[in-house]
Protein backbone atom coordinates (compact mmCIF):
# COMPACT_ATOMS: atom_id res chain seq x y z
CA UNK A 1 0.00 0.00 0.00
CA UNK A 2 1.35 3.67 -1.14
CA UNK A 3 1.46 6.15 2.00
CA UNK A 4 -1.51 8.73 1.35
CA UNK A 5 -0.81 12.25 0.99
CA UNK A 6 -2.67 15.04 0.80
CA UNK A 7 -2.57 18.12 -1.96
CA UNK A 8 -4.46 21.28 -2.00
CA UNK A 9 -5.24 23.85 -4.94
CA UNK A 10 -5.36 27.35 -3.81
CA UNK A 11 -6.05 30.69 -5.71
CA UNK A 12 -8.27 33.56 -6.26
CA UNK A 13 -11.47 32.51 -7.65
CA UNK A 14 -10.93 31.40 -11.97
CA UNK A 15 -7.10 30.64 -10.97
CA UNK A 16 -8.41 27.40 -12.38
CA UNK A 17 -8.14 25.18 -9.52
CA UNK A 18 -10.71 23.09 -10.04
CA UNK A 19 -9.88 21.75 -13.79
CA UNK A 20 -5.91 21.25 -12.57
CA UNK A 21 -7.55 19.47 -9.27
CA UNK A 22 -9.34 17.51 -11.31
CA UNK A 23 -6.55 16.79 -14.48
CA UNK A 24 -4.40 15.78 -11.45
CA UNK A 25 -6.91 13.20 -9.83
CA UNK A 26 -7.32 11.74 -13.44
CA UNK A 27 -3.34 11.43 -13.55
CA UNK A 28 -3.13 9.65 -10.42
CA UNK A 29 -5.80 7.27 -11.35
CA UNK A 30 -4.27 6.28 -14.61
CA UNK A 31 -0.86 5.43 -12.11
CA UNK A 32 -3.72 3.03 -10.32
CA UNK A 33 -3.62 5.20 -7.43
CA UNK A 34 -6.46 5.31 -5.16
CA UNK A 35 -7.90 9.28 -5.10
CA UNK A 36 -10.26 11.11 -3.28
CA UNK A 37 -10.97 14.23 -5.40
CA UNK A 38 -12.71 17.23 -2.89
CA UNK A 39 -13.58 20.50 -2.21
CA UNK A 40 -14.13 23.07 0.06
CA UNK A 41 -16.00 24.40 1.17
CA UNK A 42 -17.97 20.99 1.49
CA UNK A 43 -16.83 17.69 0.21
CA UNK A 44 -19.69 15.85 2.92
CA UNK A 45 -22.65 16.34 2.61
CA UNK A 46 -22.81 18.19 6.47
CA UNK A 47 -20.14 20.76 5.12
CA UNK A 48 -22.13 20.75 1.85
CA UNK A 49 -25.03 22.34 3.70
CA UNK A 50 -22.89 24.78 5.21
CA UNK A 51 -21.23 25.58 1.73
CA UNK A 52 -25.03 26.56 0.90
CA UNK A 53 -25.24 28.81 4.01
CA UNK A 54 -22.25 30.31 3.69
CA UNK A 55 -22.36 31.31 -0.14
CA UNK A 56 -26.01 32.43 0.43
CA UNK A 57 -26.64 34.10 3.69
CA UNK A 58 -30.02 34.79 4.86
CA UNK A 59 -28.80 38.66 5.33
CA UNK A 60 -26.19 40.40 2.98
CA UNK A 61 -23.90 39.05 3.98
CA UNK A 62 -22.37 36.94 7.61
CA UNK A 63 -20.11 38.75 9.67
CA UNK A 64 -16.36 38.20 9.81
CA UNK A 65 -16.43 35.98 12.55
CA UNK A 66 -19.41 33.63 11.93
CA UNK A 67 -17.96 33.37 8.58
CA UNK A 68 -15.02 31.69 10.23
CA UNK A 69 -16.31 29.71 12.18
CA UNK A 70 -19.11 28.51 9.47
CA UNK A 71 -15.84 27.66 7.62
CA UNK A 72 -14.16 25.83 10.09
CA UNK A 73 -17.33 23.84 11.22
CA UNK A 74 -17.51 22.78 7.31
CA UNK A 75 -13.61 21.87 7.43
CA UNK A 76 -14.12 19.89 10.92
CA UNK A 77 -16.78 17.61 9.34
CA UNK A 78 -14.69 17.05 6.24
CA UNK A 79 -11.54 16.28 7.57
CA UNK A 80 -12.89 14.32 10.25
CA UNK A 81 -15.51 12.32 7.85
CA UNK A 82 -13.65 12.10 4.47
CA UNK A 83 -10.11 13.23 4.28
CA UNK A 84 -8.82 12.05 7.40
CA UNK A 85 -10.21 8.37 6.84
CA UNK A 86 -9.16 8.55 3.06
CA UNK A 87 -5.36 9.08 4.38
CA UNK A 88 -5.66 6.15 6.85
CA UNK A 89 -6.19 3.81 4.18
CA UNK A 90 -3.27 5.10 2.10
CA UNK A 91 -5.34 6.99 -0.66
CA UNK A 92 -4.20 10.29 -2.26
CA UNK A 93 -6.13 13.40 -0.86
CA UNK A 94 -6.82 15.76 -3.77
CA UNK A 95 -9.05 19.13 -2.55
CA UNK A 96 -9.75 22.53 -4.57
CA UNK A 97 -9.41 24.65 -1.55
CA UNK A 98 -8.62 23.86 1.81
CA UNK A 99 -7.32 26.20 5.50
CA UNK A 100 -4.64 28.53 3.45
CA UNK A 101 -8.20 29.97 1.51
CA UNK A 102 -9.67 30.80 5.28
CA UNK A 103 -6.11 32.04 6.43
CA UNK A 104 -5.93 34.23 3.06
CA UNK A 105 -9.91 34.93 2.55
CA UNK A 106 -10.79 35.58 6.81
CA UNK A 107 -7.68 36.46 8.02
CA UNK A 108 -5.76 38.69 5.99
CA UNK A 109 -8.21 40.30 3.52
CA UNK A 110 -11.29 39.99 6.00
CA UNK A 111 -8.89 41.50 8.66
CA UNK A 112 -9.65 38.60 11.31
CA UNK A 113 -5.79 38.02 11.55
CA UNK A 114 -4.25 34.58 10.94
CA UNK A 115 -3.47 33.92 14.53
CA UNK A 116 -7.42 33.66 14.86
CA UNK A 117 -7.92 31.24 11.48
CA UNK A 118 -5.30 29.23 12.75
CA UNK A 119 -6.19 28.83 15.73
CA UNK A 120 -10.05 27.64 14.82
CA UNK A 121 -8.23 25.03 12.64
CA UNK A 122 -6.04 23.97 15.48
CA UNK A 123 -9.63 23.67 17.82
CA UNK A 124 -11.66 22.28 14.19
CA UNK A 125 -9.60 19.98 12.43
CA UNK A 126 -6.59 19.70 14.54
CA UNK A 127 -4.86 21.50 12.60
CA UNK A 128 -4.09 19.04 10.02
CA UNK A 129 -2.13 21.00 6.67
CA UNK A 130 -1.61 19.47 3.46
CA UNK A 131 1.70 17.71 2.41
CA UNK A 132 1.65 19.90 -0.75
CA UNK A 133 0.18 22.93 -1.27
CA UNK A 134 -0.32 24.28 -5.59
CA UNK A 135 -1.28 27.83 -5.59
CA UNK A 136 -2.12 28.84 -8.88
CA UNK A 137 -2.06 32.48 -9.98
CA UNK A 138 -3.34 33.87 -12.99
CA UNK A 139 -3.62 37.93 -14.41
CA UNK A 140 -6.17 39.63 -13.97
CA UNK A 141 -7.35 39.47 -18.13
CA UNK A 142 -7.66 35.95 -17.94
CA UNK A 143 -9.51 35.68 -14.62
CA UNK A 144 -11.91 38.44 -15.78
CA UNK A 145 -12.59 36.33 -19.11
CA UNK A 146 -12.40 32.76 -16.83
CA UNK A 147 -15.36 34.15 -14.45
CA UNK A 148 -17.38 35.43 -17.53
CA UNK A 149 -17.66 32.06 -18.97
CA UNK A 150 -18.30 30.47 -15.33
CA UNK A 151 -20.68 32.31 -13.81
CA UNK A 152 -22.58 34.11 -16.79
CA UNK A 153 -22.31 37.69 -14.13
CA UNK A 154 -23.83 36.16 -11.17
CA UNK A 155 -21.51 36.04 -8.41
CA UNK A 156 -22.18 34.79 -4.83
CA UNK A 157 -21.49 36.44 -1.76
CA UNK A 158 -17.66 35.76 -1.61
CA UNK A 159 -16.57 35.85 -5.39
CA UNK A 160 -18.67 39.21 -5.74
CA UNK A 161 -16.35 41.34 -3.24
CA UNK A 162 -14.63 44.22 -4.54
CA UNK A 163 -11.29 44.42 -6.68
CA UNK A 164 -9.41 45.20 -3.19
CA UNK A 165 -10.42 42.10 -1.02
CA UNK A 166 -9.24 39.79 -3.92
CA UNK A 167 -5.54 41.63 -4.38
CA UNK A 168 -4.89 41.29 -0.48
CA UNK A 169 -5.80 37.76 -1.33
CA UNK A 170 -3.54 36.91 -3.96
CA UNK A 171 -0.63 38.63 -2.32
CA UNK A 172 -1.64 36.66 1.30
CA UNK A 173 -1.33 33.42 -0.85
CA UNK A 174 2.31 35.14 -2.03
CA UNK A 175 3.47 35.33 1.65
CA UNK A 176 2.11 32.44 2.57
CA UNK A 177 4.30 30.48 -0.23
CA UNK A 178 7.39 32.17 1.48
CA UNK A 179 6.79 31.21 4.78
CA UNK A 180 6.74 27.96 3.93
CA UNK A 181 8.22 26.77 1.15
CA UNK A 182 8.70 23.22 1.50
CA UNK A 183 4.92 23.00 1.26
CA UNK A 184 4.02 25.70 -1.09
CA UNK A 185 4.87 26.02 -5.22
CA UNK A 186 3.25 28.92 -6.90
CA UNK A 187 2.66 28.09 -10.07
CA UNK A 188 1.46 30.82 -13.36
CA UNK A 189 -2.11 29.88 -14.76
CA UNK A 190 -2.74 31.80 -17.59
CA UNK A 191 -2.20 29.45 -20.91
CA UNK A 192 -3.01 26.16 -21.88
CA UNK A 193 -4.49 23.86 -19.44
CA UNK A 194 -2.54 20.78 -20.23
CA UNK A 195 0.71 23.15 -19.73
CA UNK A 196 -0.34 24.26 -16.46
CA UNK A 197 -1.07 20.39 -15.53
CA UNK A 198 2.31 19.49 -16.66
CA UNK A 199 4.05 22.31 -14.07
CA UNK A 200 1.62 20.75 -11.44
CA UNK A 201 2.90 17.33 -12.29
CA UNK A 202 6.62 18.97 -12.31
CA UNK A 203 6.27 20.32 -9.20
CA UNK A 204 4.64 16.89 -7.66
CA UNK A 205 7.72 14.74 -9.12
CA UNK A 206 9.57 14.20 -5.81
CA UNK A 207 6.52 12.94 -3.58
CA UNK A 208 5.29 10.88 -6.15
CA UNK A 209 8.22 9.04 -6.62
CA UNK A 210 8.70 8.79 -3.16
CA UNK A 211 5.02 7.17 -3.06
CA UNK A 212 5.48 4.45 -5.41
CA UNK B 1 -31.95 55.77 30.36
CA UNK B 2 -31.55 52.66 32.51
CA UNK B 3 -28.26 50.50 31.86
CA UNK B 4 -28.67 47.29 29.66
CA UNK B 5 -28.57 44.26 31.08
CA UNK B 6 -28.37 40.76 29.54
CA UNK B 7 -30.10 37.51 31.09
CA UNK B 8 -29.97 34.33 30.37
CA UNK B 9 -32.17 31.24 31.06
CA UNK B 10 -30.21 27.74 31.38
CA UNK B 11 -31.20 24.20 32.32
CA UNK B 12 -31.91 20.78 30.70
CA UNK B 13 -35.05 20.95 27.85
CA UNK B 14 -38.36 20.83 29.42
CA UNK B 15 -37.15 22.45 32.77
CA UNK B 16 -39.25 26.04 31.70
CA UNK B 17 -36.70 27.89 30.20
CA UNK B 18 -38.82 29.82 27.44
CA UNK B 19 -42.15 29.84 29.45
CA UNK B 20 -40.07 32.01 32.62
CA UNK B 21 -37.93 34.06 30.26
CA UNK B 22 -41.66 35.32 28.54
CA UNK B 23 -42.92 36.00 31.87
CA UNK B 24 -39.69 38.01 32.83
CA UNK B 25 -39.82 39.82 29.42
CA UNK B 26 -43.27 40.74 30.57
CA UNK B 27 -42.74 41.74 33.99
CA UNK B 28 -40.31 43.81 32.84
CA UNK B 29 -42.40 45.36 29.89
CA UNK B 30 -44.93 46.38 32.70
CA UNK B 31 -42.56 48.40 34.73
CA UNK B 32 -41.97 50.11 31.05
CA UNK B 33 -38.51 48.85 30.54
CA UNK B 34 -37.68 48.29 26.49
CA UNK B 35 -36.88 44.14 26.07
CA UNK B 36 -35.70 41.72 23.68
CA UNK B 37 -36.80 38.18 24.31
CA UNK B 38 -34.44 36.08 22.05
CA UNK B 39 -33.17 32.46 22.18
CA UNK B 40 -30.14 30.16 21.11
CA UNK B 41 -29.44 28.79 18.68
CA UNK B 42 -31.19 31.64 17.00
CA UNK B 43 -32.55 34.80 17.53
CA UNK B 44 -31.05 36.63 13.90
CA UNK B 45 -32.35 34.84 10.63
CA UNK B 46 -28.46 33.97 10.46
CA UNK B 47 -28.43 31.55 13.50
CA UNK B 48 -31.90 30.67 12.96
CA UNK B 49 -30.49 28.94 10.02
CA UNK B 50 -28.11 27.50 11.43
CA UNK B 51 -30.14 26.34 14.38
CA UNK B 52 -31.84 24.56 12.04
CA UNK B 53 -28.72 22.99 10.27
CA UNK B 54 -27.75 22.00 14.07
CA UNK B 55 -31.32 20.50 14.90
CA UNK B 56 -31.46 18.32 11.88
CA UNK B 57 -28.47 17.40 10.48
CA UNK B 58 -27.99 15.95 6.87
CA UNK B 59 -26.30 12.92 8.31
CA UNK B 60 -27.18 11.04 11.60
CA UNK B 61 -25.63 13.49 13.86
CA UNK B 62 -22.74 16.13 13.64
CA UNK B 63 -19.05 15.60 14.54
CA UNK B 64 -18.65 16.88 18.07
CA UNK B 65 -16.07 19.92 16.94
CA UNK B 66 -18.37 20.74 13.94
CA UNK B 67 -21.27 20.81 16.38
CA UNK B 68 -19.31 23.25 18.21
CA UNK B 69 -18.24 25.48 15.41
CA UNK B 70 -21.70 26.09 14.37
CA UNK B 71 -23.06 26.85 17.92
CA UNK B 72 -20.24 29.30 18.32
CA UNK B 73 -21.27 30.71 14.28
CA UNK B 74 -24.73 30.91 15.51
CA UNK B 75 -23.76 32.68 18.54
CA UNK B 76 -21.69 35.29 17.44
CA UNK B 77 -23.97 36.36 14.39
CA UNK B 78 -26.66 36.72 17.46
CA UNK B 79 -24.29 38.60 20.08
CA UNK B 80 -23.21 41.13 16.89
CA UNK B 81 -26.59 41.76 15.28
CA UNK B 82 -29.18 41.99 17.98
CA UNK B 83 -27.59 41.26 21.32
CA UNK B 84 -24.88 43.91 21.74
CA UNK B 85 -26.60 46.64 19.83
CA UNK B 86 -29.95 46.11 22.64
CA UNK B 87 -27.56 46.69 24.99
CA UNK B 88 -25.72 49.38 23.76
CA UNK B 89 -29.18 51.20 23.75
CA UNK B 90 -29.69 50.47 27.23
CA UNK B 91 -32.48 47.50 26.41
CA UNK B 92 -32.66 44.96 28.72
CA UNK B 93 -31.81 41.45 26.50
CA UNK B 94 -33.47 37.63 28.30
CA UNK B 95 -32.03 35.12 26.16
CA UNK B 96 -33.27 31.15 25.88
CA UNK B 97 -30.03 29.40 26.53
CA UNK B 98 -26.45 31.09 25.81
CA UNK B 99 -23.06 30.13 26.05
CA UNK B 100 -23.33 27.84 29.25
CA UNK B 101 -26.01 25.48 27.22
CA UNK B 102 -22.42 25.23 25.26
CA UNK B 103 -20.32 24.58 28.11
CA UNK B 104 -22.45 21.88 29.63
CA UNK B 105 -23.81 19.99 26.44
CA UNK B 106 -20.76 20.19 24.29
CA UNK B 107 -17.99 21.00 26.60
CA UNK B 108 -18.88 18.72 29.42
CA UNK B 109 -21.67 16.13 28.37
CA UNK B 110 -20.15 15.91 24.64
CA UNK B 111 -15.93 15.21 26.52
CA UNK B 112 -14.63 18.09 24.32
CA UNK B 113 -13.49 20.26 27.57
CA UNK B 114 -14.93 23.63 28.98
CA UNK B 115 -11.58 25.03 27.61
CA UNK B 116 -12.52 24.52 24.08
CA UNK B 117 -15.81 26.11 24.51
CA UNK B 118 -15.04 29.30 26.25
CA UNK B 119 -12.26 29.67 23.06
CA UNK B 120 -14.02 29.62 20.86
CA UNK B 121 -16.66 31.80 22.27
CA UNK B 122 -13.84 34.15 22.90
CA UNK B 123 -13.14 33.82 19.50
CA UNK B 124 -16.63 34.57 18.30
CA UNK B 125 -18.05 36.50 20.23
CA UNK B 126 -15.51 38.11 22.30
CA UNK B 127 -16.28 36.19 25.34
CA UNK B 128 -19.47 38.17 26.44
CA UNK B 129 -21.04 36.80 29.47
CA UNK B 130 -24.82 37.81 30.76
CA UNK B 131 -24.79 39.57 33.78
CA UNK B 132 -27.10 37.28 35.45
CA UNK B 133 -28.13 33.21 34.62
CA UNK B 134 -30.88 31.55 36.35
CA UNK B 135 -30.97 27.65 36.06
CA UNK B 136 -33.91 26.12 36.32
CA UNK B 137 -33.81 22.58 37.01
CA UNK B 138 -37.02 20.47 37.39
CA UNK B 139 -37.28 16.78 38.45
CA UNK B 140 -36.91 13.75 36.08
CA UNK B 141 -40.37 12.82 36.02
CA UNK B 142 -42.07 16.97 35.64
CA UNK B 143 -39.30 17.04 32.51
CA UNK B 144 -41.09 14.12 31.01
CA UNK B 145 -44.32 15.02 31.83
CA UNK B 146 -43.46 18.98 29.64
CA UNK B 147 -41.70 17.26 27.10
CA UNK B 148 -44.23 14.58 26.26
CA UNK B 149 -46.76 17.30 26.17
CA UNK B 150 -44.28 19.76 23.62
CA UNK B 151 -43.29 17.43 21.84
CA UNK B 152 -45.39 14.71 21.22
CA UNK B 153 -43.02 11.77 20.97
CA UNK B 154 -40.95 14.13 18.06
CA UNK B 155 -37.23 14.68 19.35
CA UNK B 156 -34.58 16.82 17.46
CA UNK B 157 -30.87 15.76 17.25
CA UNK B 158 -29.76 16.72 20.52
CA UNK B 159 -32.71 16.85 22.88
CA UNK B 160 -33.02 12.99 21.80
CA UNK B 161 -29.50 12.27 23.10
CA UNK B 162 -29.43 9.33 25.92
CA UNK B 163 -30.17 10.13 29.82
CA UNK B 164 -26.85 9.67 30.64
CA UNK B 165 -26.13 12.99 28.34
CA UNK B 166 -28.85 14.52 30.35
CA UNK B 167 -27.74 13.54 33.79
CA UNK B 168 -24.21 15.51 32.69
CA UNK B 169 -25.66 18.40 31.33
CA UNK B 170 -27.35 18.93 34.31
CA UNK B 171 -24.27 18.55 36.84
CA UNK B 172 -22.83 20.87 34.49
CA UNK B 173 -24.78 23.17 34.85
CA UNK B 174 -24.85 22.62 38.62
CA UNK B 175 -20.91 22.97 38.86
CA UNK B 176 -20.88 26.12 36.66
CA UNK B 177 -22.90 28.12 39.26
CA UNK B 178 -20.95 27.16 42.22
CA UNK B 179 -17.99 28.18 40.35
CA UNK B 180 -19.61 31.96 39.64
CA UNK B 181 -22.12 32.40 42.42
CA UNK B 182 -22.08 35.95 41.50
CA UNK B 183 -23.60 35.44 38.32
CA UNK B 184 -25.43 32.31 38.70
CA UNK B 185 -28.81 31.33 40.88
CA UNK B 186 -30.35 27.89 40.91
CA UNK B 187 -34.01 27.77 40.71
CA UNK B 188 -35.82 24.18 41.22
CA UNK B 189 -38.83 24.64 38.77
CA UNK B 190 -41.41 22.02 39.58
CA UNK B 191 -44.96 23.29 40.79
CA UNK B 192 -46.67 26.24 39.26
CA UNK B 193 -44.92 28.53 36.66
CA UNK B 194 -46.49 31.49 38.07
CA UNK B 195 -44.42 30.11 41.96
CA UNK B 196 -41.33 29.76 39.73
CA UNK B 197 -41.93 33.18 38.48
CA UNK B 198 -41.85 34.85 41.99
CA UNK B 199 -38.39 33.30 42.88
CA UNK B 200 -37.25 34.59 39.16
CA UNK B 201 -37.71 37.99 39.99
CA UNK B 202 -36.89 37.98 43.96
CA UNK B 203 -33.30 36.50 43.06
CA UNK B 204 -33.31 39.30 40.25
CA UNK B 205 -33.99 42.17 43.01
CA UNK B 206 -31.17 43.46 43.38
CA UNK B 207 -30.36 44.06 39.35
CA UNK B 208 -33.29 45.61 38.67
CA UNK B 209 -33.28 47.94 41.37
CA UNK B 210 -29.99 49.16 40.82
CA UNK B 211 -31.23 49.48 37.06
CA UNK B 212 -34.06 52.11 37.96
Amino acid sequence: MTKGRFISFEGGEGAGKSTQARLLADHLRGLGMRVVLTREPGGTSGAEAIRTLLLHPPEEDWGARAEALLFAAARSDHVERLIRPALARGEWVICDRFIDSSRAYQGIAGNLGDAMICKLHDLGSEGLRPDRTIVLSASESEVFKRLERRDQGVADAIGGRDAGYHAKVDLAFRRFAEEEPNRFAMVESDGPVEAIHRKVLELLRPILERAQ
